[in-house]
């Protein structure tokens, strides 16, 4: 019997114990409970992104954690070996989800959906080096939204930034910026600049350190590391100094007749026209800032690419003001004269570890790192379909994934910093007696207030003690106590005593006699 | 680079293919992708549930999707074999979790909690031979409430039992009736009967199948099968017909000298006695049949346990009348005399499938199964607590678990049988241009409309055809368009048309003619 298993197994393992090898209760490395009140905080989160996502008319899709491994199989270069495998009990390989889209591209391209608009807010697994205090787990949410099917140029890909500013802004997070650039744009930097086409993702993803090293770190990793010749790496330093409002680089970089006879450029160029054109149109133009050294870590963008940063992208110590700077005015600096940036001073504390897909900033110093990135990829869905032997058009994607974890870390500091109570749950009512127990009585009225929907408890014992009950009202800050005492329920009246807000009036306060009836009434005008 | 390691799976694939071993499409056995319709039904099951959840004052907890194995060893008995391991990938051996209820047990252990009263609504995994078309699922939710701490004797099981009717209730699937009974009353009456103490666990797994076999196959499996003694088998047969309301079936039961004998099954009684006056007081013992052959599964119970079952628990074709019967009315028939229940005649098809928790009733042949079931188990904290060495008292906990894809069955067959339309997500308002694209105009429309709450779309494409945008709106069933032509919009007016409800005349409705800024009140006022 399993009784009996598992005294066997209690004795087994108090042998262990005292031979020094014992039990531990905790949860697998990289991974935590969460405790009531941040699945709280969570679950807030989740329904102030899902409330913005169906005003986008999104709907939501639900896959499998895990996945048949050659699903995932090549699809996150060097990452891959951060994938978690289920072990082969027989049947099926599968391994768990490393992100929501690779699962999105395979469940569009099985299905054989040509156009969607979903979102899903899910757990993704990395067996990555975890940095409990950072942030950085290895399970942790993700929250996608993507937009698939054939449109005209950059309309969906507005759609995805508006709804990411309308987000970023419901979410209380202070201030935030969001940097793009375009992969064709870049790729004609390089054109231009002359780098070896064997050499563009290296480089690329060289740039892409911008935001944590300096230029001179950068243009090291080029040169050296990488063997780029240092006339060609110069050139590049021309261009992805550059940043400022969207009008203004656009406008700087059109002006650029080399730049413009490179056909990617001149057609990343476009997009970006058309697609500030949109953005002004829907008021979130001034929110954006057009970064050259934005380069995003995964492969398989192929146009828009963005990342929203917050004032607590930046660690503490190298914030100097409690709101973020605007974005930075244009500046067209040589790479000598990049001006330093807020974050670029802190070192990475951990360089050897695998960088992650939303992982651009390195967290473990500079603060939360950005809170939101995507772009454009075209070509995956139709990557699955071809692999199946399946004979279809491209199902172009644009997307944005939302890093709940950090989202989560700065509205906890924000709530801190308030010195707002933090409840786990958000009972309305605590009922207690005061002489004789009267079980039934506190079950009977807590039945009636919970039946006109208020959040009630009471203590699960027959003759309970008062100061027991008024410290289990207290700790979880239960806002209103109705206290039943035989005489006052003899006459039909319980007494209705706020525990906070204007009524609340220190320990006299009695609270207020009420009739039993009228009791709903009068305790929800005081909700 | 990523790309070429793509093309260079592609080309893999395509060979692949060639040769016979195709790559798939498909998720792994026995899971599904939930599409928008279902996922957006689950979602609604969820938050009703959840909304009951928090007028009991329940708060929540998240748990990781894997555990230590050494956490789920031993706690499932032989169904341990279901269980899900992750590959050893180097580091700590780790599985997915079984069920919600040992990660409880192992939170409040590991973290020295001695009383909570937590709801987990969350996907567990069983390595179970799938009947997709059954909804048996190797993935799938479920939706816990438990209370943990030392209370006075019924009070918290008369909660959970109060949760579970308002749960029920609330959750519209039709009549349900809630089975219960007692282990201590079972052993009491094993005892009486004589069963060897060594076979009480398995003469229990016996009896708890006569919901899906007679007495007859039942006796012969104590019997034949594990060797009981006729005469012993003969007299459990006297009691585990009995059933019917409680306080009929109690008194019955009181008044048996012999039984009242036995100390465990005294006990046992007097907690039905006490559990039924706090039921009445919460004005759900009608829903309630005392039924002395429900046992339950699993070997964890250590008092009162229950199962809920509703009128589609039965196969249709077993199903005499569209609504439940009332619990039986109190029989004590003898063995031979045992009425035939509605869903007793049909045959396992897969006798040999593990048994699993919450599947005492096999659904492949018996409709949906019980959509709710639990107990009082107060020994599985502190075995924790004990196996990792420390002293600490029994934390005993009372619990249910909703069986969330049952009632998603029901709910669906429901909705199904109104032929109520199933969306996919709930956009309020379609905007469309007639004549000149207008896509910018759109684009602010849709803006105004969103910044007031009103879930919009409008088709991404700079010059829609007219057909494909009604189509569009039509597909998703959206019950308001707002159509934008030149000549309005130069006058400042949008033509607003209804397509679902009181308003919406046919083809000929041509929608009104709305002034610009007054659209937002007047869609608000048609939604």
């Amino acid at each position: 019997a399993e009784v009996d298993e598992m005294k066997a197994l209690k004795e087994q393992l108090g042998k262990d114990k005292k031979s020094g090898s014992g039990f531990q209760l905790k949860t697998p490395k990289g991974t935590v409970d969460h405790r009531p009140e941040a699945t709280l905080l969570r679950k807030k989160i989740f329904h102030t992104l899902e409330s913005i996502f169906v005003k986008y008319g999104a709907s939501t899709i639900d896959t499998p954690v895990f996945e048949l491994r050659e699903i995932l199989a090549g699809k996150y270069g060097e990452d891959s070996k951060l994938i978690y495998d289920l072990q082969d009990q027989g049947g099926e390989l599968c391994s768990l989800r490393y992100d929501l889209t690779v699962p999105f591209a395979r469940y569009l391209a099985m299905n054989g959906i040509t156009s969607m608009k979903r979102y899903h807010i899910g757990k993704v697994y990395r067996r990555d080096q975890p940095v409990v205090t950072k942030g950085r787990m290895r399970e942790f949410f993700q929250c996608d939204f993507d937009i698939a099917g054939v449109y005209d140029s950059m309309v969906p890909d507005a759609e995805v930034l508006s709804f990411l500013c309308d987000a970023l802004t419901a979410l209380d997070i202070g201030e935030f910026t969001v940097k793009m650039n375009h992969r064709k744009i870049l790729d004609g930097i390089f054109e231009l600049a002359g780098v070896p086409q064997d050499k563009t993702r290296s480089i690329s993803s060289a740039v892409d350190k911008l935001d944590k090293m300096s230029w001179a770190d950068v243009r090291k990793e080029m040169t050296v590391d990488k063997g780029l010749d240092p006339v060609i790496a110069d050139k590049i330093g021309e261009y992805v100094g550059l940043k400022g409002p969207g009008w203004d680089v656009l406008k700087k970089l059109e002006a650029d007749e080399k730049l413009m006879g490179i056909e990617s450029a001149k057609a990343g160029l476009a997009d970006m026209r058309l697609l500030f054109e949109y953005l002004e149109v829907f008021g979130v133009l001034d929110k954006m800032s057009f970064d050259m050294s934005l380069a995003r870590g995964l492969d398989y963008y192929t146009g828009l690419i963005y990342e929203a940063i917050t004032e607590f992208s930046a660690p503490p110590s190298a914030r100097p003001t409690p709101s973020v700077p605007a974005p930075d005015a244009m500046t067209s600096s040589t790479p000598t004269s990049l001006p330093a940036k807020a974050d670029k001073k802190a070192k990475s504390s951990d360089k050897d570890k695998a960088k992650t897909e939303d992982d651009a900033v390195d967290e473990a110093s500079v603060g939360v790192g950005s809170i939101a990135a995507g772009g454009r990829y075209d070509n995956l869905v139709g990557m699955f379909a071809e692999a199946a032997g399946q004979k279809r058009d491209q199902v172009p994607c644009v997307g944005i994934s939302i890093g709940v974890e950090r989202v989560y870390s700065i509205m906890e500091m924000r709530r801190k910093n308030r010195e707002e109570k933090i409840r786990g749950k958000e009972t309305d009512v605590y009922v207690l007696a005061l002489g004789g127990g009267l079980l039934k009585e506190r079950m009977a009225f807590a039945k009636m207030l919970r039946d006109n929907g208020i959040k009630t408890e009471f203590m699960y014992k027959a003759k309970p003690k008062a100061p027991a009950q008024w410290k289990a009202a207290d700790d979880d800050h239960v806002p209103i106590v109705a206290i039943l005492a035989p005489a006052e329920l003899e006459s039909g009246t319980v007494r209705i005593k706020q525990q906070v807000g204007k009524d609340a009036a220190g320990e006299e306060n009695k609270g207020v006699e009420v009739k039993v009836e009228e009791a709903v009434a009068y305790i929800k005008q005081r909700l």
